[in-house]
């Protein structure tokens, strides 16, 4: 089974991008011609399924949109869970059409629990729960993000299924204004943060691939520079998801001393900059993804 | 608009019950009679629906078996979402079911996200995702439980519902052997479980019931007496949910000094040892539920 890592890094290398779309769909920003389209018509319609409808075309139009410039793609679970079942199958759908053009997909549930409830998160993800009459195929997603209040036990569920070709992003240092007040507190003269990063380390350590890259990865924020520079001395071997650049206000200088290996070892997100381009610069909403992508990659071009 | 706390203290009143629920299905423990009932004839057929019909059948059973006796129920998400979206629609089920019996419902999604993110995992749970001719029902829990790594500004977002009539159980020091790595990190002198404590005493004090309790309350694991009472301190007026009861080791005394206030102020919530008590005891699998409910009801009555 190829490690995850190892199809991650060839995605960024064959792109020679590090970009990660992320696909946060909100009805109020979806372009007027879908608007127009799934809007129903009758007043007693399934107006979740209509929504869930809308999200997977423009999600979709997004995948094909940035399929040769961007790494990989992350789906936000919130913005789908919020439209029910619909709105789950619609999260499924767009899941499979990325893994068709060959994104690596890191679903964005930031899920963390313990022993039996831990595996079903894990089989939610990746496939596997028991049906009638065998494991069930499920999302299907490459690798998923995690918390890690709960300690180890909380993550080795889903890191157990790393030897099947999965992944694990575990948040250390987020971008949010909030982030500081538990990760940055000092637990023996350093940061909550970096003993995550400790457990990432020792936790991540079975499951390297070939090209010199652990399969369990972490979070850390474009927003905070010298504590992303930070997790990566911790982490000499980790990939970064790194979210908080372009729209939250962090530029490529945010990511100095934060390359790694063969295949920088990051990926940035970027997701309304790039998903709602067509807002800024009018036009196709997929072609406006494609150039915001395409020069989110020629910025961070330096690194690979 | 009633407070939460206020619709958890009367459920706990009224039926002189702490005792909590946990819906945790499994399709390895459920009864014959059900297997045989949901187990697709065709080998075509849809496994993932056959599987939440059977969920669905068995977690409305247990709640009307348990209707009167528990004070609360607790369905636990990533038991339905490994069924996609056929597992979704009969956790939403669920749910409906249970508000119809007057039992107040914790969705236990252990979720924690920022801004936007965390508003739209917000409307997953408590309804009102924007619709195109207005906010659309969702799954309409009454309350959830979250996680605090992301801090204040993941956990405001759903606090922004408590107006709206909903509760937050924001973990603390939880009941599993990993617990303590984090959580009992010491942070100036005190463990990290106490500062989130600290976070909660400052979210939760403008959203005060008129029984005296706060609509933001606390996950604490009974697996951990005395860090049990220290949350109890910092946090005179928070309801707690507290796991760890039952299956997981911890009996009655390991709630000595944690009552609060005229409705107990806890809930002990006990999941496999209520719904899985038909294994144990034999025939029906609602009687046997009812029947193991009534006994923790019984053990725990001390309290009330």
């Amino acid at each position: 089974m190829e490690h995850f890592s190892d199809r991650l890094a060839s995605a960024i290398r064959s792109r020679r991008s590090v970009v990660c779309v992320g696909l946060d769909p909100v009805l109020e920003r979806m372009p007027p011609e879908l608007v127009e389209k799934y809007r129903p018509q009758a007043p007693e319609a399934d107006e979740e399924a209509a929504v869930a409808a809308c999200f997977e075309e423009f999600c979709v139009g997004v995948i094909e949109a940035v399929a040769d410039v961007a790494a990989c793609v992350k789906p936000q679970a919130a913005f789908f869970e919020q439209y029910g079942a619909a709105g789950w199958r619609a999260l499924a759908a767009v899941v499979r059409r990325a893994r068709e053009h060959g994104l690596p997909v890191i679903l964005d549930v930031k899920r963390g629990d313990i022993a039996s409830t831990g595996a079903a998160y894990a089989r939610a993800a990746f496939g596997g729960a028991p049906g009638f009459s065998g494991p069930l195929a499920g999302i299907g997603a490459d690798a998923v993000t995690a918390s890690p209040y709960l300690g180890a036990d909380s993550l080795e569920p889903l890191i157990d299924h790393c030897a099947a070709g999965h992944g694990v992003f575990v948040l250390t240092r987020t971008s949010n204004p909030g982030a500081a007040l538990l990760q940055e507190a000092e637990v023996a003269g350093r940061p909550l943060f970096l003993r995550v990063a400790d457990l990432v380390r020792e936790l991540g350590a079975a499951h390297v691939g070939e090209a010199g890259y652990s399969d369990v990865g972490v979070v850390a924020g474009a927003t905070a520079p010298a504590q992303l520079r930070a997790v990566r001395e911790a982490l000499p071997d980790a990939f970064l998801l790194v979210p908080g650049y372009g729209a939250q206000g962090a530029g490529p200088d945010a990511l100095a001393g934060v390359a790694a290996g063969e295949a920088a070892g990051f990926v940035v997100n970027a997701s309304r900059s790039v998903i709602f381009a067509w807002q800024e610069v009018g036009g196709d909403f997929r072609r406006a993804a494609a150039v915001a992508a395409e020069s989110m990659r020629n910025d961070l071009g330096g690194f690979l």
